[in-house]
């Protein structure tokens, strides 16, 4: 038995359609494929649609084909239960009705309640299921759910926007403007993707940003701010706008309560974390937050690069020279370059006048 | 009367083909073109060579063509002279003699003895010549030598390797290897198109570079290095290698007469500058040094860039972090992030897993 590489890239596809809107759920896409001719394909749309695999058995059915005998190719390992806070019904038992024939899937589904479960649901009706078919791409589109199932722990992205020279701003403070117009929009376009943005308290108080989407369309993060003694003044943005609701203030465990009072009353999220950045990241997982870019300042791109607690690094490099002024990342200095921190699978590309150098952490490197 | 941007363009490749080799001349390149057909084409090859008229003239005749009643694309106004120190006979005798009917020329020759006389040497031979057909193309590609011209003083080529938290290396000083073998086969390129090679002592004590273009094919430059005191040991190699003659060591009007002669003995050039880096670049100007390339170290890139005597800045960003170490530039720091120094004419390429990030100094801007 063998899938074809074609019809799985075309699930993925259709899994791409619905980036920025499924989270909490994972992108995934399905086709319906028989002899040669593709029937119908679907993607998740988004948390409490239909799944994948049952849009594609909608469209083939809207289209008048009947799947009886065709293989299914889809990207995540299909669903196996039921349960209260689940809102649709497993594709495990809509596949078996279909007569679906065989089953190609891309990655298994890391959810403790599935995980090969689907898959064996499948092969005891008798279906031939193929696991693994372009695994890499899949891991590659859903690199945060994935994460986070394993580890409980958000994908977190660091974003630095920069001089040539490595600094964030002068040393007034002043950061305005670095990145140019193209590079802001495409930072709100990357938001829309994550379940939050996460800054420390010092970007607050410099920039008193409203950490949205409004120069794209998309849904606006979480906003994450890092401040461990609730110390941001009441004037903030991100304490006032009609997304505080969507506003969280990590602060240390020993805060003061009545100012957590106050916050909440306000309408703000406070989520008191005893311990350290690692505790704060799983303070959000728990949350339901799967995703986090880390937009500053630089005690904070520090603090993450330096505990190893990132995942993606990107750095939109400006054409200009400060010669001084705020660091982007410090605090840590290895006495050999080989002991830096080296990304994997660098990518590089042009943003207007910027360039933007993004890649992995090699975690069996020595980051 | 209208010159044909196609044939100019012809000129200009035909030009590039002597890229590194015409130092101290320009690249010229010309085309002879009669009824849409190009008849020869020619470059100037190397200092003491044919001139590209000369060259076009004579792969025309090689072919069987005559020249009377042709055009003649010309990158660079022809030269009108002769002299002891000059090799070539005029090209505008030349081009008289041929027949040739109009000429097209980029750019007027700066050369003192030139400049403008050569097209009214045309015109008073009757000849149409308009000047100015892609004379963008030709200040770039001459940039050196139209700079030259111009100020006496080299074009200043700064190239840096740094990490992307801008650091040239650990606090150790150790700098093996921010970038990769691609970088530095680059630099070696590089190095072939400038006359001489610049950097402080500092790199020398800590790298003992060779300075020269081992990796690639082509002419070793000179290597320049700022020793105010004359303080490099005796065994570092550019004071021993064979090349020690193309070794300029640049030191304080003051230094020690007896080191220089001993320097002297050793067969390398030391030269006494009284003033800062900008007479030690008209100093290197003098010995006829158009193009120098700034390789380091942080010093002596912050004392370039901070007195604004640089013309181009090319940076090579390797995917690593190191969170600190040697800043790659520093030593004054604007409040605003506007009043940084901002590149112009940006190009951005990959090369390995570097980002380069190349732009020219802002003359009307704040650099």
């Amino acid at each position: 038995m063998e899938g074809s590489v074609e019809y799985m890239k075309l699930a993925f596809r259709a899994a791409r359609r619905g980036a920025g809107k499924t989270s909490p759920n994972p992108m995934v896409g399905a086709a319906i494929v028989r002899d040669g001719r593709v029937l119908g394909s679907g993607w998740h749309r988004g948390c409490g649609g239909l799944h994948a695999e049952a849009e594609a058995v909608r469209a083939a059915r809207a289209a008048g084909e009947a799947t009886a005998g065709a293989d299914l190719y889809c990207t995540l390992e299909p669903c196996c239960w039921s349960g209260p806070d689940k809102k649709q019904p497993p594709c495990t038992g809509l596949i078996v009705e279909c007569g679906i024939r065989r089953v190609f899937v891309a990655n298994l589904d890391p959810h403790p309640k599935v995980s090969g479960r689907g898959v064996e649901a499948l092969r005891a009706a008798g279906i031939a299921v193929e696991a693994g078919l372009r695994a890499d791409e899949g891991e590659e589109l859903n690199r945060g759910f994935f994460a986070y199932q394993r580890t409980g722990l958000p994908f977190v992205h660091v974003k630095i926007a920069q001089t040539l020279d490595g600094r964030i701003a002068a040393e007034s403070g002043d950061a305005r403007w670095i990145t140019d117009e193209r590079a802001r929009r495409e930072v709100h376009r990357l938001r829309a993707f994550y379940d939050a943005v996460l800054v420390g308290r010092g970007t607050i108080l410099a920039d008193d940003p409203e950490l949205t989407v409004r120069l794209v369309r998309g849904r606006n993060p979480f906003r994450a701010v890092l401040d461990s003694r609730l110390s941001l003044p009441d004037s903030a943005r991100v304490l006032n706008d009609g997304g505080r609701d969507k506003t969280i203030l990590l602060c240390a465990a020993d805060a003061c309560g009545e100012r957590i009072q106050a916050l909440r009353l306000r309408g703000v999220r406070v989520m008191p974390v005893e311990g350290g950045l690692r505790e704060a990241l799983a303070a959000l997982g728990g949350l339901g937050i799967r995703s986090v870019l880390v937009e500053g300042g630089s005690r904070v791109f520090s603090s993450f690069v330096r505990e190893g607690l990132w995942d993606r690094l990107s750095v939109f490099v400006a054409p200009v020279v400060l010669g001084g002024g705020v660091g982007a990342v410090s605090g840590f200095s290895p006495q050999r370059v080989a002991d830096g921190m080296r990304l994997k699978d660098v990518r590089i590309r042009r943003l207007g006048d910027q360039a933007v150098i993004e890649g992995e952490r090699d975690v069996y490197g020595h980051s």
